[in-house]
């Protein structure tokens, strides 16, 4: 028995696989239903990024470099635009980033991707996630073939002692945890922020365990409210963060472009790092030789345009995201006043999602029932998860839509739920009048 | 025993994963050397494809799509641009391509690490490859955690019976050839190309056996004389092959766009090419996500451009390498007269490479030597080699450079190997004066 639910690594049809495949089809089959689902950034993210605008930061880009390579040739597999990235790590996420060990990859889950074999290359070693967890976390550890074990869907304050608890159990098995996947800002999916407290408590265990954070952080630059806590990577002092970073979320998925940041010593050890370094980048040539440099390109032409930091680039998208954000925790106060029905959600101060807790399961089945009959489509949380303790939870994207959109998919989803309750849904009445 | 040298999928010192960055830091220590090492594509394929024309091509697509889905956004995971990649590979290759089988990737190097742990996921199954082969494909299936047999280095007439032979063998020691890695168009590394009836009876053991071929084909399009010998792909009467495609050699290696092209029915069971269909996109959505849309993008449009066929585009460029081949044949022939030491080429109709006979041993100090004192980087053939079989040869790489380098490059080479075979190389005389 392993010490939570765990994922055979070879398993092929994993619930994961699957999901995306079903929810593009839903989408195609319900075309006028009001997604929730997506948590893609909103398209008004790419209003600056006109094709003339891309030309101008190749430009900008190629002028820097005074023309010396040819950006269109093979290049170098660790990247060309790592010291930029590490200014702008540095400037807007705190990251203590150095060039020299920032491997540039195709989107962050390349990066994941290729982490994941080199920190467990033998069939003990164990990826501890949180779950839920992202799908694509899950997906690229199946898919490198590494064992998984889930921490139990505990608050931020537990996680320390689920951590400690888990690595010990793995221990006891014959199994060792070797690293952690975690979302500290504004995960995905649960919007969950941790606080520096707790970051600190996590970090002091994992560098106990000589378990390696990945600490990925998509949606870090997306606050609305108060002040940010520092990143993990910002505050490790035991050298076991590995700071994942994207452009998605900032500039546009089309650029396939994010980074992978290892410490300056890994668990104090500058030897290992180099190793790690050095394998990382034997991988990365032999998946996809190197990341694009015309894509590449065109990032470090936008650094340097914007002096190596994004804060005032996703300023109007922010704004735009705080909007919608609050469309929906208003909407949602609407439509389940307090008092009511048994529906809970949390108040997330940044990123693209919220959890609703309902009082019945909700399944593939209500997402079809959902989008069919109430024009809304929504993600079951149980999509994201290794067991069965998210069945009766949703989750909830706002990025995507726009705040009207918003108010008629949570009202929409209210009748879904109400009508649910009373046991008075369209296709129960339609099942007695065919019985 | 295995049939042939065989490599532990999990070893992590392999000696290819060093000549990379072997390669490159002797570039960076003799900059005035010139490199017959290096098989890039030559700079001046660039020449069309100024920023201002990668400009026009985005906007030819995007016109062509009519705008219907932002294309910086997230996109499909199989792309977005394959019908226009199949007619490609039909007119140019031809190869019965359909895009609902097409998947595009991140460069050819993505198809081929993504198809491997799908094609062998069991630790019995066994890629077989020739030796010696491209250092990416024997990379990938080391990364992949792919267990490989090496083909004796014997002529493409014995191919065929040297894979039933090794077949043979695997299936013996509990072991199974579930596929064969092959550039049968001007092989890298060595230049070779297979007639059509070296085709038709590889083709016919495979499909026996059901091994999948991955015919890799980056230099197809690049043939200097004689007729073209039909694709693998075309030949395919068993549905045993998979198409792997680039663009790095016709377009850019910056794009990073390669596809897979799947057969319509694989060993005849269109269920069977279904199955491996659906794991290829989902191990392609856990590893990248999809390929970048601005890249697919800029090549849409090109092939848009160009009538979906590629081979007037390269004319130029075409023209160019047969002056390059010609002119390191005609210094061969200059430098190593018949009669004269035994120094032995062959003569590739096509592609970026030859391959070179020495008399004596040609390893990693060679090549320092070659590059201090001779002011000439080669690539000693044991680099892309299983075992010791390649010991006596050297890789002559004639893409990226001019006539006129090569011809000193040659010349220069060809003191080195007259040096070392009169016994006076100025290191042996240094060793005597210092002793």
């Amino acid at each position: 028995m392993r010490a939570e639910t765990t994922h055979s690594p070879t398993a092929r049809n994993a619930p994961q696989a699957a999901v995306m495949n079903f929810l593009n089809e839903i989408a195609g089959r319900y075309p006028a239903a009001i997604s929730l689902a997506a948590g893609r950034p909103n398209n008004r993210l790419f209003d600056r990024l006109k094709p003339e605008a891309l030309l101008d930061a190749f430009h900008c880009y190629d002028a820097h470099t005074h023309g010396g390579t040819s950006l269109l040739q093979y290049g170098r597999t660790a990247g060309i635009i790592n010291e930029l990235v590490a200014r702008q790590l540095s400037d807007d996420d705190g990251v203590p980033a150095d060039a020299s060990r920032l491997l540039i990859t195709a989107g962050c889950q390349e990066a994941l991707y290729l982490c994941l074999p080199e920190l467990c290359p033998l069939p003990t070693d164990t990826l501890l996630v949180c779950n839920p967890t992202y799908i694509g976390g899950i997906g690229a550890a199946q898919a490198a073939g590494v064992h998984i074990a889930a921490l139990p869907d505990v608050g931020g304050g537990q996680l320390p002692e689920a951590i400690e608890r888990v690595a010990t159990q793995l221990k006891r098995e014959g199994c060792c945890a070797r690293a952690l996947y975690i979302i500290p800002d504004f995960d995905n999916p649960t919007g969950r922020i941790l606080d520096r407290l707790q970051r600190c408590a996590i970090l002091e265990v994992c560098t106990k365990h000589r378990i390696v954070v990945l600490e990925d952080n998509p949606y870090g630059m997306f606050r609305y409210e108060g002040d940010a806590v520092p990143t993990m990577a910002a505050l490790d002092s035991g050298g076991c963060v590995i700071y994942l970073s994207t452009y998605s979320k900032t500039l546009s998925p089309a650029l396939r472009v994010g980074a992978a940041c290892l410490p300056t010593a890994l668990f104090g050890d500058e030897a290992m790092r180099d190793a790690l370094w050095n394998r990382l980048i034997e991988r990365k040539s032999f998946v996809t030789v190197n990341t694009s440099q015309i894509n590449q390109s065109i990032i470090g032409g936008i650094l340097l345009q914007q002096s190596c930091s994004l804060r005032e680039w996703v300023r109007p998208v922010l704004e735009a995201y705080r909007a919608n954000r609050d469309a929906m925790l208003d909407e949602l106060q609407r439509v389940f006043p307090h008092g009511g029905i048994d529906v809970r959600w949390n108040r997330p101060s940044g990123g693209f999602f919220l959890s609703l807790d309902l009082p019945f399961r909700f399944d593939a089945d209500a997402v079809t029932e959902c989008a069919e009959r109430y024009g809304v489509i929504v993600m079951p949380m149980s999509f994201f998860a290794l067991d069965d303790s998210q069945d009766r939870r949703v989750r909830l994207a706002f990025s995507a839509v726009e705040p009207a959109q918003i108010r008629v998919g949570i009202s929409n989803l209210g009748r879904f739920v109400r009508e649910r309750l009373r046991g008075h849904t369209r296709r129960e009445e339609q099942e007695i009048i065919d019985s």
